[in-house]
């Protein structure tokens, strides 16, 4: 039996391209005590990984050229000497780009498929929830009536923060890069408003109007000129949430923009980066929640999947031409 | 009795120059029942004012056009008919630029001189040392150990913010624009280091070396290339606390500068406005604990005092040419 690998051929420079990729065929080693043999069943792709790519400092341990690009995975286990792990059972983990992972157990989670589909775990019930969650609620500590604004609303993580924001009684107006993912965010997600950056004249303008008390939260996962022009709108003591700058990721040189210091301190304001694992201590919290309201029906999600891991490397770069809208997945194989 | 007071006689467009003031003669009315007549002995300025002589939006009302500035002063009751406030005692309040001020009472507060001279009630233990010990404290939350660089370290909240974050066990490093500055920081407050930032050849490189482990909190009065030099060293989860601006007040159009949301997300870091208001239920704490360390002789100071309220507006200017070390006074009477 052989396994297929994709590893990083080399760093991008700019916009990655699938010459930074590589795919390779190894054979799958026999299973030891305690180690379980998983294959792959959906594989994750998410904008964060770029930053890994690169070997400049950040909160993530850069991947190593020649090595496999390690990302979420549901899985099947096909093979266990693990009792915890049985066969046919559905597990979630920080895994190889691959086929098939072997793992000790320390690095995956058991999944329920009778309690939400197993690709939830890589979403709504994963870490994009879970980010989701943790910046809107614990950073952003929304109040009733206050109005929260999310740019690349669309994706993974702003659909989830839109709906939590709508569940504490907040006027929410996502920033999105189509028609159809504006109408997705204000017919399906029931966001306020909804606002194509992309098509609209003047952005400021239209979140002008979207905003008409101004903004307490924005929570950004967008940066560049989509956020100078949220930050003009920014209330007294608001809060803006940096969970991601998919606009910056891959220019080559650092973008000058307006200095945002003078507005923070006129407005008694906070601006937060982070990373979920800040909050892993409240990851049974947030994952117990985001559970109910799924459950519930209080919080949808949307998927969109690309078929078979031959297109992982396609489906990553979609991400950065706005490809998706909700959470973007690869079908490795059938349940 | 005449009286005189200084007006805002137009916005200042760029640097503030002496024709945005104005001196008006006027005579002091009859006290009514449960008003105070108050001499003026010590007038304040501080940077914060500029902000209020614009009429953008901000946290402070901005200063009416044909309206006498209102500030710190520390004054003396020569009249009175309200019990609470006795002739000869001394006061503090926001009160106009005048040579003489009516109060109610709402707006004033009893000085003892025999705890501490009068004059600290607008520094050490007033406005400014508030700010510096609810920004350091309340947002920066400074560790042993920890390394804390202060901009516009020489000033009146910087001294103080430096001294706390020695007592908290704070590696401390001051930013000033002269070696006499950097000398008082380093021989009388105690800094680890103090840089000239208009003298060194590379303010990122003396940085560097001043700050071996990085920055943990960075405390901001000044803002511009200094920062965004301060901004490259930062440590996970630093804390960048927004105070002042000091080198942005005067442009006539905002600067651009390297964005700073990347760097926030890839260190969790935080970066927080705030105004020393924010913190007012905290008031009391703040004052009593900069007493006892003034007492204690743990915290220190510098006055920097001209002479009559005829130089009060050169005083005010002086600020943004940085003729300041320690607190910037005008001595209007004698106590």
């Amino acid at each position: 039996m052989t396994n297929r690998k994709i590893l990083l051929a080399s760093r991008p420079v700019g916009m990655p391209s699938e010459e930074n990729f590589k795919f390779i065929e190894s054979s799958i080693p026999e299973l030891e005590d305690g180690e379980v043999l998983i294959r792959t069943v959906y594989l994750s792709v998410d904008p964060y990984m770029r930053g890994r790519m690169s070997d400049a400092k950040s909160y993530a341990e850069p991947y190593k050229v020649g090595e496999p690009i390690i990302g979420g995975i549901v899985g099947k286990v096909t093979a266990s000497k693990n009792p915890r792990f049985k066969v046919n059972s559905f597990v979630e983990g920080r895994l190889e780009w691959a086929e098939y992972n072997l793992s000790d157990g320390s690095n995956i989670r058991r999944l329920n498929p009778e309690l939400a589909p197993v690709s939830t775990a890589l979403h709504v019930l994963g870490m994009p929830g879970l980010t989701a969650y943790f910046g809107l609620l614990h950073i952003g500590k929304p109040k009733e009536g206050e109005t929260v604004v999310i740019s690349g609303a669309s994706g993974a993580v702003g659909t989830i923060v839109g709906q939590i924001a709508r569940l504490k009684g907040c006027r929410v107006v996502g920033i999105a890069g189509s028609e159809e993912k504006c109408e997705f965010l204000s017919k399906e997600l029931g966001f306020d408003a909804a606002i194509n950056y992309k098509t609209t004249p003047d952005l400021f303008e239209s979140l002008k109007e979207a905003c008409p008390n101004g903004v307490d939260i924005y929570f950004d996962n967008v940066g560049g000129s989509v956020t100078d022009d949220v930050m003009k709108l920014i209330n007294f003591q608001s809060r803006t949430i940096i969970c991601g700058q998919i606009s910056q990721y891959n220019l080559e040189k650092p973008e000058m923009g307006p200095r945002v210091m003078d507005k923070l301190l006129k407005t008694s304001s906070l601006m937060k980066g982070f990373i979920v694992s800040d909050f892993a201590e409240h990851n049974k919290e947030g994952l117990t929640n985001l559970s109910k309201w799924v459950k519930e029906g209080k919080i949808t999600y949307r998927e969109n999947i690309v078929e078979g891991f031959d297109h992982t490397v396609e489906a990553f770069l979609g991400l950065f031409r706005g490809e998706n809208t909700g959470k973007q997945l690869v079908r490795v194989s059938e349940e």
